[in-house]
């Protein structure tokens, strides 16, 4: 027999029929009712048992949240709260669950217990609600969009840049963190160097210099010792470095006196005279083997029994004075990585974005985003989704538009699909403001606040109003803001939170920042005041959220832009590529980001963003 | 004046009205006609320009993939190859594109060419067409789910554990990778343990035995130096390890003679009597220093100015014999690490997916994946998408029949939705074949290939039977194929081939495959012999793409499943939320992947995978 889902009982039942459904027993009462939920929906169907037909084995292990399977005929419902239910002729039991062990009980658990149990938990009503909508929310983003001809760009995850700069960024990396490849430092280009001058001194020179050399080798580089160095007196060492028959090495040893004092020059037996190649190998040797020793770390690769007469030397090579050691990552060889260069995870998909928007006109990207910051809130989450539409022609009037009419579709879309989970949330919420003091309490219900949402205009205003609307607000005048209101300085949550639930009762969007502290794409407004420059960005705020929008029109003025990034100090080259975007077929266009997270948490009404993400990372969160 | 999209004019052309329209110039020919494309659609509006009544210096700059504004009516063409076009009367120049300087050329540009200039690409005939499709195929994943009541699930990209093993995995971290945390290894265990029982021994100690201990220390240990070590007898050491005195002290000497040859231990003046509070207050400070140094690499931390006495030692520490150097990652500390522990980038969202399809029912995923294998082929990516559903009560023939129709519907809703784009496609690949050899081209063209994929039922075998039918097959007879045919031996991509391409000529499915080679998750079938045990996993192949789906039943009894993942060496503890799903409330359930570049690939007919997405990840790729 073929399996029926229960929203298609629920929906079209067809009294009378014999059914198969199979699902997780929500609750098993008076040894008569079980309760069962498959998922498919919010509400659960009502199964009775007659006990007295069923094995009383069976029948014990039907408990919370074990998995059955039920045969039986689908009549109208007996009793209240439900209007069919299934009388059940067979029971196969899919999956046990036993009590004792199961870390979920059939009564109320906190979302924090639940979050460490998140492999259970959307099995419970407020999780399984919760990714339904999520998932409708997801859904009606693609549909919104595609309905109004915006293309899905995948944007790399794997981003090759660092140039926006939004925040601390994971590395992506396969190399290896014990023995990482290294550059060439200074040290090993200087040594390369050296040597390089000596041989080919050694080569130009006839027997007679070939003496001199030797002895100019033996009086300075090899006769020197980390001690005699570090004991010598100023003019010891200015006659050392003064010495006249070979001047290009004499300025190489003064470097070998500033970056290191090098008893590795001791090289072979210093009473020997040397002969061409005996001294060329002898020193490449010594090259190569310092080499292997930097690369492979100091304890690795010393091998006395390759080079006796080196034997204590290696481990005297130290920095004196200049020499920058590898005290940061910059001495790192990336073209040695995986992708040949230096590769973090994304923080953003808008600068590929503008490119896609560039050829087909209206894009939107929905992918993951990542920030490494050790920021352990509520609020915040290392891997968190995004959506960034980028619409080619737009300036920012249009894009709040957009913005606006987006969100209110992402709501209206909910309200008229979910309304079983979405009264479920609802009442979940009025329940828990039950116990808790007026003033903390919703100013209205979470159904009512998004069709308030949907009925109403966001309130628009620029950056300058919300500067002077602060500062004439109580809060500020009896100091109670932490922060400083000033033209100039960034709004704070405090701030933005007094604007959207004290002032305007509704979502705001503020436009036109000032220019300092926000992005180097963002587009430079035209009638800004010298001093006051502002640009043509957007942030939309909303209650209990904050921050779910934050957009701008992008600065299509290649000379313009080209000075913001210099001015930020980031790498052009990085950027050729979007720099070359405004030099190419260029236009005015404009893009926003919504936290798909913080849209979750404001439709569900779930107050930590923990649990609207199934598997939430985050600081020393990883699990599952 | 509000723009109007050219798909808008296209597709209802309200003939005599003015229009404003944006977009980029695919040609201008003979000074007199615009063909633009704004992205929307596949094709272009013609616009028709009077070249007398615009200024000649603007007429200029109309170039390939300028950017451009045309105001005018609109009225039937007088043309043959379009049906409507519009009459210019404004122009504007929003973006210049200088031919001398672009890197596109309105001619035929290799794909391989286009490649590197994924920042223009998208502007391109084929390049709009793949993508459009791409966001098109993109859509119909969501839409075929949803419309069935699954629901989409982000499953994490940063992965906590690496069980699934599928290949080898990007590193995420936030580690320095200069100086990385590291365990304390075997040799900071050692010297804390060493100095520990000393100051017992010290602290312990009347005067007498203090002086014992000091006289002790002098002979074995402050006595030591590497030389010493490095020469002694084999009697010397036997005789100074069994110095009869302090026999606790003189095991840890015997390690200290195997572990390392410790100049450090010559701390402070040894002709010195030590106080009790001296030698101790010493003790601690070398050991501290000791580690620091391990932590902060082995220039960077010595400071004569601290330690004189330490002058010369701290670069003497070295291994001798047993100690295991560090030279695996095993010896970094990733508590450390942002997330507390080691952490990669996803290589599937399987296992996460099934703890919501036991809950939810029906779940897909449809994310970004990662491989960090070193492979520069036409088909692989280090980055790539993937759709995951998971179904619960779901055996491997149901799973089939949905991967079937799943595939099926994608086909025609592009058949159906993108003609314009997928004729060019189809053209274009007519063209290229025309000077190829009979052999090398299509059977069919790609039209009439996705037309025959989705009239035509898979053929489904099982791996045995392919077996047998590629050993009766003529290229096994003729010793064509490179790769070993035989039970128990995994197909290889030209076994595949053939049986897709040229046996069946159509898609082909083959389920029940040896247990040996496949993954640990995969339900063992109930009904095979010993020895020649299979899983009920399945693969989709396709002509040209190859594989293109790879699902399974999964394994949903506890013991079974425990067994395998011992047996593969997988660590329990890093899947004990996975086997938990099989203790509690479990069933029975498959699910597979679909690569989804791989389906692009297969109905754009694009043959590099790096043509289909916008910014391809690969070894030595990461641009853009």
């Amino acid at each position: 027999m073929k399996r029926t889902e229960i929203t298609d009982i629920l929906q079209s039942p067809q009294i009378g029929t014999q059914v198969l459904i199979k699902g997780w027993v929500r609750a098993f009462r008076s040894n008569r009712f079980i309760s069962l939920n498959d998922g498919s929906c919010f509400n659960n169907l009502q199964c009775v048992v007659d006990f007295e037909k069923f094995d009383e084995e069976l029948l014990k292990k039907i408990s919370f949240h074990s998995c059955i399977a039920i045969t039986g005929q689908l009549i109208e419902s007996q009793g209240a709260g439900q209007t069919v239910e299934v009388v059940a002729e067979k029971i196969e039991l899919l999956g046990e669950c036993s009590p004792e062990e199961y870390p979920l009980q059939p009564k109320r658990m906190t979302l924090e217990y639940l979050r460490e149990k998140a492999h259970f938990r959307m099995r419970t009503n407020t999780f399984s609600a919760v990714f339904r909508i999520r998932h409708a929310i997801a859904f009606a983003v693609h549909k919104y969009f595609n309905d109004k001809g915006y293309y899905y760009m995948h944007t790399p995850i794997i981003a090759g840049s660092d140039a926006e700069g939004a925040g601390e960024m994971f590395r992506v990396t396969t190399i290896d963190i014990i023995n990482p490849p290294l550059k060439n430092t200074k040290l090993d280009e200087w040594a390369d160097n050296f040597y390089q001058e000596i041989e080919k001194a050694i080569n130009n020179s006839d027997q007679l210099h070939l003496r001199k050399i030797n002895s100019f080798l033996k009086k300075t580089i090899e006769g020197l010792t980390l001690e005699k160095l570090v004991k010598a007196r100023p003019s010891e060492i200015k006659e050392l470095l003064d010495h006249p028959d070979i001047s290009k090495i004499n300025n190489l040893v003064r470097e070998v006196y500033v970056i290191v004092r090098p008893k590795i020059f001791t090289i072979g037996n210093s009473n020997k005279t040397f002969l061409k190649d005996n001294l060329s190998q002898k020193l490449r040797q010594v090259v190569q083997l310092k080499k292997d020793y930097r690369r492979f770390g100091l304890w690795y690769q010393y091998k006395e029994k390759l080079f006796p007469s080196l034997k204590l030397t290696f481990y005297n090579i130290r920095p004196v004075n200049n020499y920058n050691q590898l005290s940061s990552e910059s001495e790192l060889d990336f073209s040695k990585d995986f992708f040949g260069k230096s590769t973090n995870l994304t923080v953003s998909g808008q600068l590929q974005g503008e490119i896609a928007a560039l050829a087909l006109g209206k894009i939107y990207t929905f992918g993951p985003t990542f920030r490494a910051e050790n920021s352990n809130t509520p609020r915040h989450l290392a891997e968190f989704w995004m959506i960034e539409p980028e619409v080619a022609f737009f300036d920012i009037f249009d894009n709040m538009d957009l913005a606006e009419d987006f969100v209110k579709y992402l709501i209206n879309y909910i309200l008229d699909n979910y309304p079983d989970d979405l009264a479920f949330l609802d009442e979940r919420i009025k329940q828990a403001e039950k116990n808790m003091k007026q003033e903390l309490r919703r100013p209205m219900s979470l159904i009512e606040m998004l069709r308030f949402v949907i009925k109403n205009d966001f309130e628009r205003i620029t950056y300058t109003d919300a500067v002077r609307i602060l500062q004439n607000s109580k809060p500020y005048k009896k100091g109670r803001f932490e922060f400083p209101v000033e033209w100039g300085k960034d709004l704070q949550a405090e701030h933005e939170r007094y604007l959207v639930e004290k002032h305007f009762k509704k979502p705001v969007v503020v436009r036109d920042y000032p220019k300092a502290f926000k992005a180097f794409y963002m587009r430079e407004n035209d009638d800004t005041e010298p001093g006051k420059e502002t640009v043509a960005a957007m942030d939309i705020l909303f209650p209990f959220i904050g921050e779910v929008i934050g957009g701008s029109q992008r600065e299509e003025r290649h000379s313009v832009l080209l000075e913001r990034v210099k001015a930020q100090g980031i790498p052009e080259e990085e950027l050729w590529w979007y720099l070359e975007l405004r030099k190419f077929g260029g236009c005015p266009h404009s893009g926003f980001g919504l936290g798909f997270e913080r849209m979750v948490q404001f439709i569900t009404g779930i107050s930590n963003i923990r649990d609207v993400i199934a598997f939430p990372r985050a600081t020393g969160t990883a699990e599952f």
